[in-house]
């Protein structure tokens, strides 16, 4: 065995880093928030606006995000009936670190082979 | 129908987030970064930092990171052999982003429910 343990200290996973990728490391799911941080949206603009989610998929994902507390949904008595799905102030906390993520996404990712492949 | 069309504008999924999204957002992938933002390390050390990852999709997640550029993989001769896995300087570029996840996490999850649920 190598001597990890005199030469190194253990490495421990970050206890908050793992609760956010609980969350957004779900398909979809950071997208959808995306989305929501233009404007609230019914459910329909929502499934227009990220081509090839599925509905079922859609809904599954608020259904989480409002369980988690980033997502109210609010019944819009038409006609037609429909929801609309707005972020919370938690929820619309995230912007920051979105937007952080997109700049990133922008500077290391949009040039290489990565969106290619 | 509404007439969505008039009173509002279509609203468009982010590209920039929905290509950080295709790697984040899936399992464990954020964390395993989290982990190499801390040091270098070798296969086994990010294993153990994760609690509850299998081994196959450990190995799966490093491979999708090393094929965006993000992580490099160095072979140390021992004996034992092992890989050391480290983070290019596209991926040291996260750590502003994950940082701001991390705050958002504590002030926004870490209190509620979703922990427990």
């Amino acid at each position: 065995m190598e001597d990890d343990t005199r030469t190194s200290t253990a490495i421990r996973c970050d206890a908050a880093l793992t609760s956010v990728f609980a969350l957004l490391g779900k398909r979809w799911t950071g997208v959808v928030i995306g989305v929501l941080l233009e404007r609230p949206a019914r459910f329909a603009e929502i499934a227009r606006a990220i081509p090839g989610i599925a509905e079922s998929m859609l809904s599954a994902r608020l259904a989480e995000l409002k369980e988690a507390g980033l997502v109210t949904r609010e019944v819009l008595e038409g006609p037609p009936i429909a929801s609309l799905y707005r972020l919370t102030p938690s929820g619309e906390a995230l912007r920051p670190a979105l937007l952080s993520l997109g700049e990133w996404a922008q500077a290391h990712l949009s040039a290489g082979p990565v969106g290619s492949r």
